[in-house]
């Protein structure tokens, strides 16, 4: 993978930094992103301008040495044994990584906001220099993809596209009894379809164990997974964001769907956010910034009377979240689509998903994945828009 | 949950502390174990001998207030917004967690090795004194599981066996051909038994998607997950660590096959690993150490003439890791049976799990899951050992 680390050479000459310090596993993104390398236990990783050194136990070593992007240090070459009998553990780590930084020449080391206070505080008592980079300098990089990134994004979709057409297949199989959907004479539950998406998912190289599928007043919650049995006549919010297991990138997609037939209330809000998101995507090029993509769909809303977060920041219905976010190895990562959301670059992976939520409907999201490019965007996503099945 | 707290009370007592602090997503299992909450975003939560109180954002509030085990209280709750508008965001971030924090009569506060240094500096600015917990004291509570998680960890063992079932039933379908497994006229994959393990682990409420199955010189490197055509007469470890979707308690197995006709040294590895693991099995119980289940399963190596770590720490065959595990929201948690293990409680759960490895023959590994009694021990799998398929 062909990164551009010049932003990051830059700041760390103008703080006058030797390099940048991960110690985190394989499932922090910061650590998989600069190190290339992924492993269950934490390890650590210092990146210069001159070259990316990783130090793992003897456990790691071999596939560490075939995998990473950089060098490999054993803890074993710093003695760690002899230290783990002198000193309590984390003295005894402190110690460790300071003699690795120091064999690579590093005295001062920027870290991400979220690396351990515990590793911190003791490389400060072993006298190494910690700045937090509270900028978000690797974040910004991350958030450029670059040929590679974006194709596994794209393999990502097609995978999310047919975990979602396995979804919207079997609403459509289910019988309504009673007003509750049924399949194979049992009731539909919003368990039973996210495992049907989550088979499929897995049948496609891909992974994901939250997947929303939301009914009624769940669906007014954003964050609700949903539960128990689907109900007729009501929007079911379904959600998915499944990660590649070869690649660790992420893809993302909503629909809205009513078994049978929605409320006109649900129509119209379903109307509106298809409207939302297509002047979000008219908005989204580089040169804008996430502010103006996401003042873009909170525009028709508030013109059609919806309240949204960024004219009431207390309000509890309406569009109540952001434009969306970027994502790559994170499912959410920078850039923000928000009311801060700052200057796009073409390379960016972003999302777009309106919705509107009322615990007295329920709620409506559709969302697309897209890439920004030199002179607009390209929507990844192929998928239908279908509201009543 | 019925959760004794009186160590952590004691420990802020001792250290003239107000409370414990985690800032960190649901994943984060410290946070999830205080706040009994799940939540995609990083949430801030603080523990005295009076109460549990969490600080979320809006869109959380709802769904916290239902399900997590304190109070909570909305950023808005303490002007975040205004907060936003004034200073840069790390800073507004540190005066909202501050004002948090003096709300709830806190002014010093442990945290976990891993909380982040940039929230910890920004509060240490505030003039919040903050002291990390290098003796692990809320793992040392978590290690020791009540009766419900007891249960969960059992219910995800039954998922697990059931996961374990459908491989070796598919391994056992494969044919040979050309020294090669093959299922419906294709060439047997790592990826194919993962996916056929994961997909019945969500099927059972359960979800894992780093599967191990490992064959051949794949199966020498205890962390390599396995990947391409399966062969026969090699060993095959399949391990499988899954975690319920419902509850968050993980559960962990593995077992060793070989298609066809295991070479004598793999079946002396076998009988080896059997006889290292009824050994550790043996020394299990309150008041032993991990050190002392850990020396007991090696002593079963040393004395057939193999390696292990504790005799010669390089080595890079032989017995090279530790015994087992803690486990519960975390695969890997306190105590370890390891050289360094610490005296055993009942309530714990831990995994057993000797074996030998070498690049020229593969490796063999036996892993069972149980939980400390106070006469012993119980051993939650219930599943064959079984080498040639």
């Amino acid at each position: 993978m062909d990164i551009d680390t010049s932003s990051l050479d830059e700041y760390l000459d103008d703080e006058g930094l030797d390099g940048y310090a991960v110690y985190a596993d394989g499932d922090d993104s910061t650590q998989r992103y600069l190190s290339g390398f992924d492993a269950p236990d934490p390890f650590f990783t210092v990146y210069t301008p001159e070259e990316t050194a990783l130090l793992t136990s003897g456990l790691e070593y071999g596939r560490a040495s075939r995998e990473a992007r950089g060098g490999v240090d054993r803890t074993s070459d710093y003695d760690y044994q002899s230290l783990r009998e002198e000193y309590e553990s984390g003295v005894a780590r402190a110690k460790l990584q300071a003699a690795f930084l120091d064999a690579h020449g590093v005295d001062a080391v920027a870290v991400p906001e979220t690396f351990p206070v515990g590793a911190a505080d003791g490389l400060r008592e072993e006298g190494v220099a910690i700045a937090v980079d509270s900028d978000g300098v690797v974040d910004d990089i991350r958030a450029v993809k670059t040929d590679a990134e974006i194709e596994h994004v794209r393999e990502a979709t097609v995978a999310n596209e047919a975990s979602m057409r396995a979804c919207e297949d079997l609403l459509d199989a289910a019988e309504v009894r009673n007003g509750t959907l049924h399949y194979e004479d049992e009731p539909l539950t919003s368990e039973r379809v996210a495992t049907e998406i989550e088979v499929t998912l897995l049948e496609h190289g891909c992974a994901l164990d939250e997947t929303i599928v939301a009914c009624g007043v769940d669906a007014a919650d954003p964050h609700d997974r949903g539960s128990g049995p689907l109900e007729a006549g009501q929007p079911i919010i379904v959600d998915i964001f499944p990660r590649s297991k070869a690649t660790g990138y992420h893809s993302d997609m909503t629909r809205t769907f009513v078994k049978g037939e929605a409320s006109e209330t649900v129509r119209e809000w379903y109307e509106l956010s298809q409207e939302a998101k297509e002047a979000a995507f008219d908005a989204l090029e580089p040169g804008a910034t996430g502010a103006d993509v996401h003042a873009a769909a909170c525009e028709v809303y508030e013109d059609a009377g919806y309240p949204t977060l960024r004219e009431d920041p207390s309000t509890e219905t309406g569009f109540i979240h952001s434009t969306g976010h970027g994502i790559g190895l994170d499912v959410h990562e920078a850039p923000s689509l928000s009311p801060r959301g700052e200057e796009l670059e073409a390379g960016q992976i972003v999302t777009i998903e309106p919705g509107l939520y009322d615990p007295d409907h329920g709620g409506v999201r559709i969302e697309d994945i897209a890439v920004v490019t030199e002179d607009g965007y390209e929507n990844f996503t192929d998928y239908p828009e279908r509201l009543e099945l």
